[in-house]
């Protein structure tokens, strides 16, 4: 039986880019591979020390993230065959995603500082992430945001 | 007997705060009811619609929200009583992170253009977020990016 908390993989009721996007980062595992992808790992055996999870798990991750376009197999030696995992342009556009996550947890749960800082490799400075309305430049905080449909609401319902 | 794919709720080796994130949103439901919070839900049975999730995980994942600070449990009616579910500061901090992967989302799995978008309450326009580096004022993509320690690094190791 399965236990109640495991979620469905899709969540076909529910026409929202945070769903579809959640859809495929699956996971929370997902993302920290993701993360090492971007940052340090690329072979199974770096993510397997890096992560600490079991092998299955990581298989299973890692197969699903080529399926989904994030991550490439591609060998890099022929004798034994031998694969490596590269992110993708797709998996690098990941990046505010986890940039984002940083920041808030950088915010609310290192009381000594942040563990790692996001840097530009060029100049060395820090990278943050703000929100911005395109219409006006003004820098948006959360109060000041609201929804409102696009043009690919409910295209799946029948035309009215 | 815990399938093997089930996460324990902390990654205590890991000294990096996309770590610390993830283990307070916890699951992709706790990421979808954040999003309700901010946008659209306060009361339990309005989340139980918009999710169509089973109640007793709904309980669950609002439960650890307040318990996290996300969420706050607020009496809006006395006899009989009934509470409503407020989001925090801390928890409109996590909006980058949502605009982040509504992004991804639009750019990789919205063929006839955005659900929703996000807009500025002031003048109606588009919010988008962006990776700026604070020392030379670039706007940066994932391939400029690398990072290293910061203040925070191994303050749980003894002192060298």
């Amino acid at each position: 039986m399965q236990p109640s908390f495991v979620l469905p993989r899709g969540y076909p009721g529910q026409n929202c880019s945070i769903a579809r996007t959640l859809e495929v980062l699956g996971d929370r595992w997902t993302l920290l591979i993701v993360r090492d992808s971007l940052f340090a790992s690329r072979r199974f055996d770096d993510y397997l020390q890096r992560l600490g999870l079991a092998r299955n798990v990581l298989a299973e991750r890692l197969a699903r993230l080529v399926d989904d376009g994030i991550l490439e197999r591609i060998p890099y030696q022929e004798t034994p065959r031998r694969h490596e995992y590269r992110i993708t342009p797709k998996g690098r556009d990941l990046l505010p995603v986890l940039v984002a996550m940083i920041e808030w947890g950088d915010r609310h749960y290192a009381p000594s500082g942040a563990p790692r800082l996001v840097v530009h490799a060029a100049c060395g400075g820090e990278v943050k992430q703000s929100l911005r309305c395109e219409a006006c430049g003004e820098h948006v905080l959360a109060e000041g945001v609201s929804t409102r449909p696009g043009p690919g609401w409910r295209t799946a319902a029948p035309a009215a």
